[in-house]
């Protein structure tokens, strides 16, 4: 019985995402990443290919690594200029009734007590198909525009992340009873006083001591998502994190890493399938398979290598500008670019890749693969990936706009559903109960079900 | 000629903003407030009667001056729970072509550099249909949660916000060029780096050395409302705002307060009229003059005495639990009540008001007057008003949800316009000319436009 696949999109509120340059690609609409229509066309267009959710990724920061200045992501349009993700969520919420909306948030640039209100208005507004991607890192260019640089190590930023999970889940889950709004027009009680509790957070971090802004919204705690791939990072995602986005250039890479992350999460007491995970791809189809290679080759026509490399000098931390393009790649200082370059060529010394190979390869699709072909033949690939990898679903960047998106939902898609290993409608509910089929509240083994309030008051005054 | 009257509609994302106890009215939908579909049909019904904008307030706390407790805002539904506003504006937008959005936020609770990117966002989205509500106080309750009590006196709290007021103006108006987004699809550029600006911003409250995360905007700085009365508030209207607020129950009070400022915008250089303000004001109406006053006293019926001591406790910082409601209003041992109480009675020694008679007198409305009667009647009363204070329109708020708002497009505008006096189509463009004829950025007169760029680079590379 073959593995069902599911999709997501992977998108961003700015000009380029994965494959810098290709703005310029004659129709790409991605100059309208500022325009409302632009999203709201889109998630219409998601929904009738049954993806799961549109996730929008975020930073709020320049990518000035590449030759120490922001010059190069500026002009090909690298994740700058960059809107605030989470005011789409609204208007596309409104256009559609069960795509779910992963929005992008660092634990770094707001308080938790403001923010706890965000997802949970979110939540509301959407009736209950908000998820949340935690985002614990920052760039340096950002965090330096709110005086944030060098104030915690990477290990201490997820302890602070730690605590502002664990003041979240209080204001979510342990603020207000289920039934606290009573609505009792006889007595005149919208909320029973008695049924709200404050929560007396007094940690290192944050010391909240009031109750929740807002009245228990569908999921209470949005679907949490994460993406952390280091050591700390993993184990923070299996502490905290439904869904994973993992993304690297072979199923070897993918399949560790998805096997690392389900050996932790029964360490820690959770279901080894109680994170659904996405991998990166990007897919290039058409009627045929000739069709499709010859838009891939149209598409790498456009791709800007300098934006690539200011987007993989930021990803990397490591200035690719100091190389020349045709250095070899073995050259590069950078222990997570060797890494990378030993993924990829699988350490054949016989591939003798330079800086500019690197470039290419990623110009399309970033550090993940892009899959080129007829419907039948990309199918195929992602049946493969996915029975060599064990993840759950892949989450689907572009190359163009929306192009790439309209290529899947209208080629790969039915060929899926026909092969029986693609939803053909959504389940009912939330988005964490389309999910999972369960829900809508955190599973009781999820560490923010321990902060749940238990009714001490059962009666409106 | 008889003056224009316009009208804008003040809101809240919770159950009772300036009626407590509506809610129980059979049909009120005020527990709607946190539906998508309440807020995208209001808007709806708000452009139909050609109003300004939807203004939404905003607290990021509970008020529990009264009795110490919170207690009674729960119960009644006063300001809590509350929502977001901010995520009202996108579905909103989405579903009208002109309706302005004035969204409140504290200078409080963000850092000034994120908050840009959220209004440049909004004004993006909504086709430079955004106005911010500039709030620079804070509840005490909300201020815990984040640790910023006691950090700040009332005057510091303005300097702090003349500085945050300051990064705004760096970021929207003095960082992108007009025209950096080039897109050349030639020469690859997207953005022209020579024509995006470091704000090198280093004061005493934020350093700020970066860009802007988001390119220019329709109207660059949102439209900036203000409220604020004390002589320090007042200044800082002067230099910032845009349009103001003001509340009080008397065209005497009101005038003052409206005739202060012109005399200070034409003290700090802006002409007398760049300030366009709307008085707050609830109207009750019907077909007839019986009808209204049978709805109104149907209203009353509903109004929740506890409630509106909860939030007129918070408004006055004074605790009016501490009272009987029979105590003669003389008692309250509170500046700001003893004003407000001075300016309903005209000082009029034969009026025993007592602390009952004070709430049930705010109990719809709020500080402000309410106008019960025919269309023609309320009209009278209105353009009265208009003549006596020189307010430029009304901020009309509800006391229930959507009826309110239903009468007044219902019966008020077209009565209104019948005589001439309201608009009967919007002008076009961004909110900026909509309401002044110009625009759509900032006024040279404004301080803001002192930090617009002068361009330095006037080619792509």
């Amino acid at each position: 019985m073959p593995r069902e696949i599911r999709f997501n999109a992977f998108e961003m509120n700015c000009p380029a995402l994965h494959a810098p340059g290709m703005w310029r690609y004659p129709g790409d609409e991605s100059w309208r990443y500022k325009k409302l229509r632009y999203w709201t066309e889109l998630a219409q267009l998601l929904e009738r290919g049954i993806f799961d959710g549109i996730f929008v990724a975020d930073v709020l920061g320049v990518y000035d690594v590449f030759n120490g200045t922001p010059d190069a992501a500026l002009a090909s349009g690298g994740h700058i200029p960059v809107n605030d993700p989470l005011q789409l969520v609204s208007a596309c919420a409104y256009v559609t009734e069960h795509l779910g909306f992963g929005i992008t948030a660092s634990t770094s640039f707001e308080h938790p007590y403001p923010f706890a209100r965000r997802m949970s208005t979110a939540d509301h507004l959407s009736d209950g198909r908000i998820g949340w991607n935690i985002v614990t890192s920052y760039l340096d260019s950002g965090a330096r525009n709110i005086g944030l640089t060098g104030t915690l190590n990477h290990d201490q930023r997820y302890d602070y992340a730690d605590e502002y999970m664990e003041v979240l889940y209080k204001l979510w889950e342990g603020s207000w009873e289920d039934g606290a709004v009573v609505r009792d027009t006889e007595k005149g009680i919208f909320t029973d006083p008695a049924r709200v509790h404050p929560i007396n957070h007094d940690g290192a971090y944050f010391k909240v001591p009031g109750i929740h802004l807002c009245e228990p919204s569908p999921q209470r705690t949005p679907l949490l998502y994460q993406a952390g791939t280091s050591p700390r990072g993993m184990k923070f995602a299996v502490d905290h994190a439904e869904s994973a986005f993992v993304s690297g250039p072979s199923t070897r890479i993918i399949g560790d890493q998805v096997k690392t992350m389900r050996d932790l999460l029964v360490e820690r007491g959770r279901d080894k399938s109680a994170i659904f995970v996405y991998s990166l791809y990007t897919v290039v189809t058409g009627e045929t398979s000739a069709e499709a290679h010859k838009k891939y080759d149209d598409y790498r026509r456009y791709a800007d290598t300098g934006g690539v490399l200011a987007l993989w000098s930021g990803f990397l931390g490591h200035d690719l500008g100091r190389y020349d393009l045709d250095d070899p790649i073995e050259e590069i200082q950078s222990n997570a670019a060797q890494s990378l370059a030993l993924a990829i060529t699988g350490g054949d010394p016989n591939l003798h890749w330079t800086v500019r190979d690197l470039a290419q390869w990623g110009a399309i699709g970033g550090p993940a693969p892009v899959a080129v072909g007829s419907p039948a033949e990309v199918a195929d690939e992602l049946q493969t990936w996915v029975e060599d990898t064990d993840v759950d679903g892949f989450n689907i960047t572009f190359a163009v706009r929306p192009g790439s998106f309209e290529d899947v939902v209208e080629y790969v898609v039915p060929e899926l559903q026909r092969r029986g290993v693609y939803p053909t409608e959504y389940r009912e509910g939330t988005l964490r109960e389309k999910m999972f089929g369960a829900g809508p509240r955190l599973p009781e083994s999820h560490r923010g079900a321990a902060h749940r309030i238990q009714p001490i008051a059962s009666s409106a005054k």
